[in-house]
């Protein structure tokens, strides 16, 4: 008889796990089944934004493998719009409740992939009855979004809620829909996973695109009238608005694994092995944004909810049920993201997490240009290196620029990744034609200032 | 007294040498004495096909400092349009012609930067009075050839002879000023410095763009009418033209170093060690395009002459000269170049090359898209992989595509300085958002493809 895999969750990481397992293991072999609570598998959460905004006009185009698919070509029984809602590893089963129908199924399992992802963080004030606040994680958060967005009344004010990828993502999108946009930052600036004087740059691009940036402001409260939001209360002053959406981040969607008895790591996410393993429970795997994993720079667990992590860790998981070998090597922060016309990259640590690491360190910011000056549409590019003293060891990179910038950090992501040294940085032989960079490369540029930053 | 450094070509090696020396040692200690045969110091001679089209306008763009800033900044007595025409090493003097005022000058030196460049290979059929054949290394040539697009009567029909990357970037700059051009190669394809299979596509580009590539034609002489150029002969007919460019590729510049008894290598470059001194002559420094470096994958001397190479080069010279410590790392042979919107970028060795060296591998093609497939102005890129079998080592990379490609050769150029493994790359941690790769990035996708073919 052919053993069972139940698989919680059908976006990314699950379902590249499904489909990984199956590539390996027959349908007489494995038995797959996999339940997902909302109305979509696999689908890219990343491209919410470019869908509210109108750069991409249609949700399918989201969808990189529809459940039809996963079920014909990969024999996956995909079960939509299925929420589990009980995991009992003694009997090896699980239960899970039909959203339409209402019904109940208990189904067994021989193995276990916990792919939940991650929710929003969600404020007690954010917790309302009224229509119009959204976080924006899964497909279906989109859609009620666009939803309300093209309803009548139209919203004309926006609010967003936190400055991190998603609510600086949103805010343009929103902009971009002819919403006037007011952003709601706690902290000093928006866009803190880089450096405030990086962090600057991104400010002063999102004022240009007409956002509204109120930083150091805490919202305390929504205030509604007829069952709709009409602002955001704040400890300084009320904020009206048609819509409200919520970028505070995310956390690891972890109630039912910890319900299970699954461990969670210091950083709330489900502690697994290099295989995506999760740890000291047989036969029960996860991956994607409800796991933690290894900063290889600090050491350090670390939650780092991101598409191309869920696909690679999936992927692992897959291989390791299909009876093959595989693990998955850590993160070092890599993050690029766009803010109107202005590219932002980073990859390592920045200056605070390098201290809070316990590293000592330098840290230089070298002005240059996407192409040769001469060149036409050459740009600024600004980038920082963040140095170990006195190794001279990579630990971050930050690369903020107006075009052609933002994939250069992977130049320095693999430097890093490699453990190099500033100085051996110098030398690395970069592609050089006026119409791509200067005869110093940007990256270069800034490894020589590091060197000489840390021969003061 | 002060010691005297005597410089012998101004362009990006030899001054970068001499701004280096004198950073480390003032004028009390070191005179600095630069000759340069032609009117310009230290420009941009991979800026010249786009001065030619007039994407740049102005000849003093492409110039990074001149001979004003030389002499007043770093106190570098440079002394334009002297060619230097011997060096006598036992009484450790140069002598030098004034090209304008015809006088003969010899100067006595204590250190002695050899940089002379690299000249146009310039087979007998192209040696002629005749006006309209120039070849494209130095501002002067350029400007040679500029005067005669722009004289009466304007040339209409161009023919550049020899398709590497001055031919196809010489083509396309004289499309542009509107001439019809015909690109003569005598090998399969232009572009050989990538493998034919990726080198299809940049003859499909130049296509395209109107211009007529005629392969496997090799030019056997020239024709002339009343001192101009009116055709080149070719074994495949004549083919009428007013303006004759060679795109043959460059050779070391080495009478003078081999007159005066500098070691020439197998490439035909001068044999330096790792701090830019002449192998065994002491007191002698060489560096740019006359040297040959080390090719870091194949082990073997290379001669490639670059803009880059030469400034690094330069500096670490001048370094040395000024006390300093500092070594060239060597090469991997990274280049990038555009053809009309084409991107094409290489790093390591192709094809040939690696089986030259005798390297057993398998090579794998990956198409993908720039973008998330779903994100406007996705476009396709092909990424080219050639691993080591068995050890899965990154031997050599080529990416062709046509927004965003070229310079994401550095992510791999600086994955194959490192000798990674096609294996260890596919965990790498590199930017994902929807305007800039696919989830999986092309690199991801093409390294998981090398994989399955070393299983195979």
């Amino acid at each position: 008889m052919a053993e069972r895999l139940i698989v919680i969750g059908g976006d990314a990481a699950g379902m590249a796990a499904a489909s990984q397992a199956r590539r390996r293991r027959g349908r007489d072999d494995l038995e797959i089944v996999a339940f997902e609570r909302g109305h979509f598998t696999s689908y890219s959460a990343c491209g919410i934004p470019y869908w509210i905004s109108g750069l991409v006009n249609d949700r399918e185009q989201l969808v990189a493998r529809d459940p039809a698919t996963h079920r014909k070509q990969f024999d996956i029984d995909v079960r939509l719009r299925h929420e589990v809602v009980g995991i009992d590893l003694d009997r090896r089963e699980v239960t899970a409740v039909d959203l339409d129908g209402g019904g109940e199924v208990r189904e067994p399992f021989d193995t276990l992939m916990y792919a939940t992802g991650a929710v929003p963080i969600m404020p007690d004030w954010a917790r309302t009855e009224a229509g119009g606040v959204y976080g924006v994680q899964t497909l279906d958060d989109g859609s009620a979004l666009r939803e309300w967005l093209e309803a009548d009344p139209q919203p004309r004010r926006a609010v967003v809620v936190g400055g991190g990828y998603i609510g600086v993502e949103m805010a343009e999108a929103l902009v971009l829909r002819g919403l006037a946009v007011t952003l709601v930052e706690r902290g000093e600036q928006p866009m803190s996973t880089v450096d405030p004087d990086m962090a600057r740059l991104v400010t002063e691009a999102m004022r240009g695109l007409g956002v509204d940036i109120r930083t150091g402001v805490a919202v305390t409260g929504l205030t509604e009238r007829d069952g709709r939001v009409t602002g955001v209360l704040t400890d300084g002053g009320p904020i009206p608005a048609d819509v409200v959406v919520l970028g505070l981040g995310v956390r690891p969607n972890t109630e039912l694994a910890d319900a299970a008895g699954l461990p969670l790591g210091p950083t709330g996410g489900i502690r697994v092995d290099r295989r995506m393993r999760v740890t000291g429970v047989p036969g029960v795997w996860a991956a994607g944004d409800c796991v933690e994993t290894l900063h290889r720079v600090s050491g350090m667990p670390v939650h780092v909810p991101l598409g191309t992590h869920a696909n690679k860790q999936g992927r692992i998981a897959g291989i390791n049920i299909g009876g093959g070998y595989a693990t998955f090597a850590g993160v070092i922060g890599t993050a690029v993201t766009k803010v109107c016309d202005l590219e932002v990259g980073r990859t390592g640590l920045r200056e605070r997490e390098a201290r809070d690491a316990g590293f000592e360190f330098v840290s230089v910011i070298a002005e240059s240009t996407s192409r040769a000056g001469y060149y036409p549409g050459s740009r600024p590019m600004t980038v920082k290196l963040i140095a170990e003293r006195p190794s001279g060891r990579l630990l971050g990179a930050q690369i903020v620029g107006w075009s052609e910038a933002a994939k250069r950090i992977d130049t320095l992501a693999v430097a890093l990744w490699n453990k190099m040294t500033v100085d051996d940085m110098t030398a690395l032989d970069l592609g050089y034609a006026p119409p791509y960079a200067p005869v110093w490369d940007p990256v270069l540029v800034a490894a020589r200032k590091a060197v000489d930053a840390l021969a003061r």
